[in-house]
């Protein structure tokens, strides 16, 4: 193990996100809304530790083998979030309120334990979307995209962040790509703020919503999130954003780069679009014939909340938890699939889903005609089988820690629907849930076991499980 | 595909079951219970059918090859549940709820549509009980017993129609394994009629109730269930005899054998004695925090409830819907596992959990030592990649069932608790679920879109899934 380069690493990240915490604090000089010290605090924190840390080793081997990659992307994940929790503790927030608070940013979660987030302060409320919109990217990715040097099989770094079951290079060396998914990034999140300024949202308003829609995160700086606006417009266009933020960030590289063609062409895309038109619509029928709405009114409801949720966002806009039973099941299968991989949104992603039911497929075919096993193919390229496996042990984990989370919380005599939809939210990263934590609901009643188990879900649904779970085995953390 | 052969057997099939049928007209003609002409008219349209399709063709080739016992285990247990239907219809019951009841019997699910099992005749009361027991260790593994010759490749008869991802030859003939498998059978439930016959349960109630212990069904003739006994006695041989049906049923021939260190040895057994002991443990606990139960009554509540949901058998005791969440979360969960491969339970079976948790094991060891892949064991043997996937593939189609099945239910404006536990309920063939169709409830109010999918949801579960998937594909219906 590369452990001096990961110890470098972490500290690179730590000063990063003190310079990160500089944004905040403009915000409060800005506003001077009274919480300066908090950000100048935190600020100095993280640079204290990490520019240390980045600068003690001199490292002498420069290459990052996969579990360097894993066990590097976990380690950062954790310290980001701890010290990430500093401005909510200065501020007063206990210490698992605040943890969750971040985990729920980086992860892109959005589930909140502040019961009114308009009474925050402005420095807070900008943190909170820039939490989400640092962690919905990646910010090893970033780190990738600003400092190219870090070392070689840098591409670990980016396997171990990067949602997904296979990579896609869009450039030979690692950091290019880096950079061009961030141009992408920081390109629909500018539009998404032009587009919501021009449709008559206040500024502090349109850059915060766009840095958690473009993230799939879904903190709003507004008690009743988006519904606030009562604007047509506005609701379109987060539908417009959260729909593209849950596609694959390559395909919009591809069409960009003319090759639209290809880039519709993908299976994955595909089957997004067809699991988007289906919901809408069983959803709608739903709500008109249960619930006797209009059809324009049911469309944009359906429309909104399926895409809320299929790309893990989870912005407000009616409380489905209202809404009939079918429809409300419809939004939860949502919630496992997630958008696709390579996206900002969470779940098990949209070409896992498709992987898995291919194999299945494949089991059937060897039983009707034994034992001839042909590989599976994604878009014409064969998938290896060591893929298709991962795919399948994911799966597995994914449900099985859903499971673990949902027995947890019934600890704190949560009911089945609001643990389970809770634990759910949490591992695929969307924020509101079902029952007791509803979208007009908040976390803030859990006991602190709970609000922990859920931080440490949310991670493990944000990096994709593995990661973390690499930490358990004491080989990682014996000397040779 | 061996065409003839499939049919001849399930024209066998059928004639088994007019036989089967004799026993409860049996039974109605003892008993005077007035439904005789049910049992007479059921027995007589199996035997109508069954017998000409038994002797139409002349069989030419008398090998079975895998897709031949998928398919033929699949048609053998559809033929099954519509003739097994004919008694229910014949005394006035509704189709959906006929057919409802018969396939709950027959995978040994033991959900009911009667409020009021004990208001039923003799002679039906019987015949719910002998379904269970049929299709406890399954109709075609009697057939090999019954008749040795029924082709070459029988084999694959029965491994489709056990449960478990492995099967265990006890023999090098099929027939005699299975011969092996029925005494066992038998012997068990003449133990557990004795044992409940000398702890003063009358002779009916002590055979009805081994019956669907053995097969662990779940079925009983008491609008109470087992708490209708109030037998401290009773409660635990049924206990007992639950825990030995969801064990491995080739561990008990090696014990017999005198094999018993090798039998105990078995990973399988020792993960559900360890199952078993901490479910007991922490549930007891939780009873006696939440309710302030006392000791002994903890413990014969939890081991009781427990046993009966890890075996999913399903017969009741006390209403643990009502119980802390804890508690019935601790309960869902063994809901999914089920017993041991090769035993009568349902579920996923917890050797197969282990192969899942082990793989996972294995696919972090790969990430932290690049590529080193090495083979999955159980008891000390080599488990087949091939058996691997196999396993990966059916816990994806369990959940994905699982999740379909609690979509079409929440039509019903089923809420989630309802919905989600009688589907988990019906593909582990448990009986009992929570909220709606909690211990005290029945199946009767869903609608028969509902029963008829909750049915369907049953045989894919005993069957384990794939032997129904297989028919889906027009290879099988099509003439070469």
């Amino acid at each position: 193990m590369n452990r001096k380069l990961i110890v470098k690493i972490i500290g690179t990240i730590l000063c990063i996100e003190a310079l990160c915490l500089l944004c905040p604090l403009v915000v409060s000089l800005l506003f001077r809304s009274g919480d300066l010290y908090a950000f100048v605090f935190s600020a100095a924190a993280c640079f204290i530790v990490g520019f240390p840390l980045m600068t003690c080793f001199k490292v002498d081997k420069h290459r990052l083998q996969t579990r360097d990659g894993f066990v590097c992307v976990a380690l950062c994940w954790i310290a980001l979030s701890l010290f990430g929790a500093l401005p909510y503790l200065f501020t007063g927030t206990p210490f698992a309120d605040a943890v969750f608070e971040t985990v729920s940013g980086l992860t892109t979660t959005g589930a909140s334990i502040f019961a009114s987030p308009s009474s925050l302060t402005r420095g807070i409320q900008f943190w909170r979307a820039l939490t989400q919109w640092m962690g919905g990217m990646g910010i090893l990715v970033m780190v990738l995209a600003l400092f190219p040097s870090v070392g070689q099989g840098s591409m670990n770094l980016m396997k171990a962040e990067s949602p997904g079951p296979i990579s896609t290079k869009l450039h030979p060396r690692t950091s290019e790509t880096a950079k061009i998914l961030y141009t992408i990034y920081i390109a629909l999140t500018a539009a998404e703020t032009l587009a919501l300024r021009i449709a008559g949202v206040p500024w502090f308003d349109s850059i915060t919503t766009s840095l958690t829609t473009i993230s799939t995160g879904g903190f709003s700086v507004r008690d009743e999130s988006i519904a606030y606006y009562q604007s047509e417009a506005v609701y379109w266009i987060i539908i417009f954003f959260m729909i593209f933020a849950a596609v694959n960030f390559s395909l919009m590289f591809f069409a960009v780069r003319g090759r639209l063609r290809d880039a519709l062409k993908s299976e994955e895309l595909r089957a997004y679009a067809l699991i988007l038109l289906f919901a809408v619509a069983f959803i709608s029928a739903d709500l008109m014939i249960e619930t006797g709405a209009g059809l324009y009114q049911a469309i944009t409801d359906a429309a909104f909340h399926v895409a809320t949720l299929i790309s893990t966002t989870g912005f407000g806009k009616s409380d489905f938890d209202l809404w009939p039973n079918f429809s409300k099941l419809l939004l939860l299968l949502l919630m496992f699939s997630g958008g696709c991989a390579g996206s900002t949104s969470g779940g098990i992603k949209i070409s896992r889903i498709v992987v898995l039911f291919k194999n299945l497929r494949r089991e059937l075919m060897r039983i009707l005609h034994s034992r001839s096993v042909h590989p599976i193919t994604l878009d014409g390229m064969r998938v290896e089988e060591e893929t298709v496996s991962s795919v399948s042990v994911f799966f597995f984990a994914y449900i099985a820690i859903l499971l673990l989370c949902t027995t947890i919380l019934s600890l704190d005599n949560a009911n089945f629907e609001t643990a389970f939809s809770a634990s759910l939210s949490a591992i695929s990263n969307v924020g509101p849930g079902l029952g007791g934590v509803g979208p007009t609901r908040n976390y803030a009643f859990f006991s602190d076991l709970s609000k922990l188990t859920l931080s440490l879900t949310m991670l493990l649904g944000r990096l994709e499980i593995m990661p973390l779970l690499v930490l358990l085995f004491p080989s990682v953390w014996r000397k040779k």
